[in-house]
C-alpha cells in the first residue's frame, strides 16, 4: 500500500521505517525535498523522499507526524493533495515553551484533530497512536499485556482502514472512542503520559482499558 | 479512624457507607444538618450526620465529594475546620450544562485540586479516586486485573496516609503522579472516562498502567 508520512522527527522516522520494513511503498515528506533527515530516511530504508505535498500526493493513507503546534499551518498548504484520503493524526498539541509540565495549546472544548478536520473537510481525519511513544506505536509487544490504542474520527470506513493497519502492527486492544470530537479525550491523555514518563522512568508503557 | 465526608451524592454515600462498614467513625456533612440525604445515611448505616463544617471538624481525614463546580465556594466557608488536615479531593470539574461531551470548568494550566489547595493553604490536599466510578472506588475487585489509581499532592506524608487508606480498600496499583499540579493529569482523564462509559456501556471499568 502507498503511504505518505509527513514529518521527519522521531515519530515520522519510526512509522515510515516500519512501513517500509513491512513492504509498503512509503514517501516521507519534509518542508524541502533536500531536507537532510528525509534524504537520510530514503538512504537508510529504501523509502522515498519528497516535500510535504509530494508525500501527501503519494500516499493512499497519510500520517501527520509533524509537531502539533505547526500541523495546522502546514496541512493548510497541502489540502488539495489530501482530498479524499485518510489522514492519521498522531500529533499532540503540547507546548513545553513554558517549562514543565507542558500544557496543551488546544484542549477541552476543541482538539488538534478537530482543527485539522475543519481545515480539511474533504479528508478523513482519524486520530490515533498519539497516546504512546514512537517505539510502542510500531511494536506494542514492547509493553506486556493487552494495552489499548484509541481511534477517533467521523468516518467509519476510514477508521476501519486505520484499525486494520493497527492490527498489522500488532495492536490487539483497539477502542473506537467515537467521532472526531472524541480526539479531545485522547489528546487530554498527554498530561498523564508526561507525568507517567517521569514517574516510571521509561517511555515503554501504556494504559490498558479493563472492564468487568 | 475519624472521617468527614462532604457531600451527599452517590460518591459521598458510597465512600461514607464503606468507611462505616470498615469500622470507622464517619460523619457525613451537608449544607444543612437536617438534609434528608444525610439523615438517611445516618439512619441506614449508623454513621453520623452534620453540616459541612461539623463533618470537617469531625474528621482526621476529610473527603471532598461535592460537585466540582461548587467545591471551591463551599470549602472556602469551612477553611478553619480543615486546617492541618488531609483533604482527599475526589471531585471532578465537569460541566454537562452544554450537553455531551461535557467539558472541564478548569483544566490544562490549572485544576480543581490546585484551586482547592490555594484557598486552603493550611490543608494537605490529595487528589485521588476521581478517575473511577463510586462503586469501583470502594471495591476495585469489580474490575479484573491490577488496574490503577492515582494520587497527587504536595505533602508526601499526607499522600502516604491516603495510599494506606486506598490499600485498605483493596487497591494494589497506586501511582503517585507528583505534586498537586499533577492533578491536572488525573482530572483530564475524565473526558476519556466519559467516552469509555459510552463505548463500554458500564461504569465498572478502569485503566491499568502497564510498563515494560
Amino acid at each position: 500500500m502507498k503511504f505518505g508520512v509527513l514529518g521527519t522527527g522521531a515519530v515520522g522516522q519510526t512509522i515510515a521505517g516500519k512501513l517500509v520494513a513491512m513492504g509498503h511503498d512509503v514517501m516521507m515528506g519534509a518542508r524541502a525535498a533536500d531536507n537532510e533527515k528525509v534524504l537520510g530516511f530514503a538512504r537508510r530504508t529504501g523509502g522515498k523522499a519528497g516535500t510535504f505535498a509530494e508525500a501527501a500526493a503519494h500516499g493512499e493513507m497519510v500520517f501527520n507526524c509533524t509537531r502539533g503546534d505547526t500541523s495546522v499551518a502546514m496541512l493548510t498548504t497541502i489540502s488539495g493533495e489530501l482530498e479524499g484520503k485518510v489522514l492519521v493524526d498522531i500529533a499532540n498539541p503540547l507546548d513545553f515553551s513554558q517549562g514543565f509540565p507542558p500544557h496543551l495549546t488546544v484542549s477541552n472544548t476543541d482538539s488538534l484533530a478537530e482543527q485539522i478536520q475543519r481545515i480539511l473537510p474533504g479528508t478523513f481525519v482519524v486520530k490515533s497512536l498519539n497516546t504512546v511513544n514512537a517505539a510502542v506505536m510500531i511494536d506494542p509487544s514492547r509493553v506486556p499485556g493487552h494495552h489499548t490504542v484509541f481511534v477517533s474520527g467521523n468516518d467509519q470506513h476510514a477508521k476501519g482502514k486505520v484499525m486494520d493497519l493497527l492490527r498489522s502492527l500488532g495492536w490487539q486492544s483497539i477502542i473506537d472512542l467515537g467521532d472526531i470530537t472524541s480526539a479531545r479525550a485522547a489528546e487530554q491523555l498527554l498530561p498523564l503520559w508526561v507525568r507517567l514518563f517521569g514517574v516510571l522512568g521509561t517511555g515503554d508503557f501504556n494504559i490498558a482499558v479493563m472492564k468487568a
